[in-house]
């Protein structure tokens, strides 16, 4: 796993190297934006993979694929922690990347799930894409730490393109679909949402509104940025320096428009957006991986 | 270009040969309905983009490498025609694999507009992807063949999904998506609606329903199987036999779930449906083309 070559750093200098974050588009940004809030020294490399975005209609087999190759593309760059910041890929490569991986990977599902269990006691919903829901990954996840806990968990295919599309949070059709969605959690009486998809913190607005302000919408990005930043602090590789840290984006189709829309998703705007080929992912993570 | 190995057969039986097809994903069946209904004795070998799926929110330059890898795929079935059954891969690859291909190549996008501009005098309107429209593909066209002609094309990025979803044609949130698409075509009173991409036809009910008796609605699909069909026959390329012709389909992800949808895309069930990844797509594809 070591693509491209890696830049020659002292093992003295490891807090100075950058986080690494994949997702497989814009989404994952809004986990950025936890993260270089967070932690604002902190460089971050982020690779969003828009040639073969939306990994949330594919299959756990061919998704985990397309993560190792992310990944694979990320540790060229030394990082010291590597965040999955796309629900569906945590679901799908998780343990794969933690086993293969020789440093700390941080999903968004598993902050995501202690965050609820610790905001609320009585059932908590889900929602997320076809593939997060049907891997049972936050079941299995919310059963691990309290067996007795109800869960509703629900996919909701057009809230990605919805967010893509830039819908004001007012537009009818965007409170229709949503209305759809949420209603069967309405009726289960959940305490919490688990926001399981990076697209959705986009829609908390008007997903609070519909559920009323008894409902803890969870946002499995900021839970994210919390264990990584424990991480840091608990293996003394924060970096030290008084500074604003730099976002730099690879993607691996039309950087033109993730450059346009990063801000909205990630609240900053990156200081460089770069292109990199789905065919160099595929063939130059294909022997080492 | 050749890949898998070609089979080995004479001139002569080139009228054996099967016809070529392909798309990101599932759409294109409504264009296969169409082949194998106007020419039941016709082999077809599909090839479905699924791990890449959808082709309609990325690049021109991204799903022109797609395609160019897809019609490498099904080059090795040594098809006597191939058919790029996706409005953004035929605006995107079109001319490019006409110009590098040995073989008739049709798409769906002219032979759309043809019967556009023969079925009606008055504007017409065009409803397709984001990079379809983005592409000026039709607009190009309709130009091409009537300068004088008013054309007006919208981008619709919510019904695929909805079309993937399955949602009912009754349903409300199908009629309130197509309301907020189609009124501007209302208003500007074309006469008749290109379906320029391959999931709308099964939409087909409610855009009537909205529309009214007085527009046309042209399936791009049916136009794109007559002039296979006029290909065929014009190079004595029509298979002769007496039978019933297999449709085999390969597709990049989720194979299952393909042969389970299949049908209600194509009409059909397929005799057999496989996996090839795009691992071997774009490694393979890479040296030749």
């Amino acid at each position: 796993v070591s693509f491209p070559p890696q830049p020659d750093r002292p093992i003295s200098a490891r807090s100075q190297s950058p986080i690494g974050v994949f997702d497989s588009g814009l989404g994952g940004l809004t986990v950025v934006r936890e993260l270089m809030q967070a932690m604002p020294a902190e460089d971050v490399v982020y690779l969003a993979d828009t040639a073969r975005v939306p990994y949330g209609i594919k299959s756990l087999e061919t998704v985990r694929r397309f993560a190792r190759q992310d990944a694979a593309f990320l540790m060229g760059f030394d990082p010291k922690v590597l965040v999955v910041a796309c629900n569906t890929a945590s679901a799908a490569g998780y343990e794969d990347l933690r086993d293969r991986l020789d440093l700390p990977v941080v999903d968004v599902i598993r902050p995501g799930v202690r965050a609820a269990l610790r905001a609320v006691d009585g059932p908590v919903g889900v929602i997320a894409t076809e593939a997060t829901v049907d891997s049972g990954a936050y079941q299995r996840e919310i059963a691990a730490r309290d067996p007795g806990r109800v869960v509703h968990a629900c996919c909701c295919p057009l809230l990605v393109p919805i967010v893509e599309e830039g819908r004001d949070d007012d537009d009818p059709i965007v409170l229709s679909v949503l209305c759809d969605y949420l209603g069967p959690l309405q009726r289960a009486r959940v305490e919490a949402i688990i926001l399981g998809c990076t697209h959705y913190p986009l829609l908390a607005g008007p997903i609070a509104k519909l559920m009323g302000p008894d409902v803890r919408l969870i946002n499995s990005g900021q839970a994210a940025a919390l264990e990584v930043q424990a991480e840091l602090c608990s293996n003394a590789l924060s970096d030290p320096r008084d500074r604003s840290g730099r976002l730099t984006c690879f993607t691996t189709d039309k950087p033109d428009r993730f450059a346009r829309l990063a801000e909205r998703f990630g609240g900053r705007r990156p200081h460089s957006v770069d292109f990199v080929g789905t065919d160099e992912l595929e063939v130059r993570a294909r022997p080492g991986m």
